[in-house]
């Protein structure tokens, strides 16, 4: 599984209140427990207006990049801002990300084509959020054809089939599943992956709805997930899945993790 | 879910001596706590020696029965222990376990053709218990092709395909997973049932592990288990993937069980 560590976000008020703050020691902070923990990105989210978004991240890429030694995923909804921060990084990470909605990914992909980034590319369109399998399904193609015309090998896109809250669509999970499953068997070489809170909007006991969201899309074979890697719940399930889904030989990474204090029992 | 308590089995300690003792307040206690959670089978296993087990079973049946109005899963290794103990019985339940070894299922079968209990039947014969996914199946099928000879409707047997316990079987887990969706393929009908606990015999954390397997059946096709319904971990899991496996319209099931407190956040 890919990591992507999803506490350095200015929608979290901490954050927002540590940006506005220009806080280092918080930041520095959560990259540095998130890196402990395995995160295999960092991903910074500015959360802050169109006008302060690109100085708001230049600042979080140096903190982090100053703290911690890993790629950074750089988290915009303005595909514009992201390239234009690009240079700032000390070296190729995560863009996140594009689509298929507004040109997002005529922007984005020239740029990885031209370079070493790996992009997460949303299967939503100018029509929406798709909730219909077939749908995110017929998006991820659609991405990944223009990837290819761009020379991107599929091994660099991590593809999020974009799962609904289950309050609001009652087959949110059950469609991600198998736009997962058939994007999959399409596009082997291709990541799959997910935020893991999505799920659980307007629900309660949140964390146990997206555990459990975790370990049925890790069957249906998503790869990568962006979370909260210092939860040891979270870690737990994540091993435990690895595990049984036969991903973890001879529970080697299971036993290591549970000697290391990296996994446990439930905690409150 | 059909859940099956498993509470009441004489292979743990404090039941063994709670047996011995013939002490009736401890076994109601676990009847009680179990049928308020949501068992709808409470499973009796004497763990007693072949020459008192059919006295042993009585008793409990008793005690159970006096404490609870669920059926009883009758639990013993020797088909003809269980068959003496039906008539005991206030009204029909489950029969754990028939399967094609050592001639079980010919005698647990007629018995079950001729009135109202249920049966699970387990995937192994005299060559033992198979881990390859293929003879699960295969004896799955011998199984149901025998209960059909019988005249035993499909919904009236629970397959179990046996999951080996992951420290000695790497792929335990694909395994199961592949012969309960090839099961449930050929005999829609079945049920399809497992003890939670096997999986993480001699591993750490046996429950985080457990509860990942649940979830992970659950999503192959599993529709039933042999559990611990006091345990809220194990009953939110539950609950968690019922409703994102689509099978809670509207979160109904789920938010109602949050509000009586049947299940909530992770504990120690």
């Amino acid at each position: 599984m890919i990591i992507i560590g999803e506490k350095i976000n200015g929608s979290i008020p901490s954050v927002a209140e540590a940006i506005k703050n220009r806080d280092e020691a918080f930041i520095r902070d959560l990259a540095v427990r998130q890196a402990q923990y395995g995160a295999d990105y960092i991903d910074i989210c500015a959360g802050t207006s169109p006008s302060v978004e690109r100085d708001t991240l230049k600042w979080l890429m140096s903190v982090v990049q100053d703290a911690v030694d890993i790629p950074l995923s750089i988290d915009s909804a303005d595909p514009k801002a992201i390239v234009d921060v690009l240079p700032h990084a000390k070296r190729p990470g995560l863009i996140n990300s594009a689509s298929d909605e507004g040109g997002k990914c005529e922007i984005i992909f020239p740029v990885i084509a031209a370079g070493k980034w790996n992009c997460i590319a949303l299967t939503c369109d100018n029509n929406g959020i798709p909730t219909d399998p077939d749908v995110k399904y017929r998006v991820a193609q659609t991405l990944m054809e223009k990837a290819q015309k761009y020379g991107i090998a599929p091994e660099r896109i991590f593809i999020d089939p974009l799962v609904n809250s289950i309050a609001t669509v009652p087959h949110a999970v059950t469609s991600f599943l198998e736009a997962t499953r058939n994007i999959k068997a399409a596009f082997p070489d291709v990541r799959i992956t997910s935020g893991l809170s999505n799920i659980s909007f307007g629900m309660p006991i949140r964390k146990s709805i997206n555990l459990t969201f975790l370990v049925l899309a890790m069957s249906a074979g998503m790869d990568s997930a962006i979370m909260d890697p210092t939860s040891i719940d979270i870690r737990t399930a994540l091993y435990a899945a690895e595990m049984l889904l036969g991903l973890d030989e001879y529970c080697v990474e299971f036993l290591d993790a549970y000697r290391e204090g990296i996994i446990g029992p439930p905690k409150q």
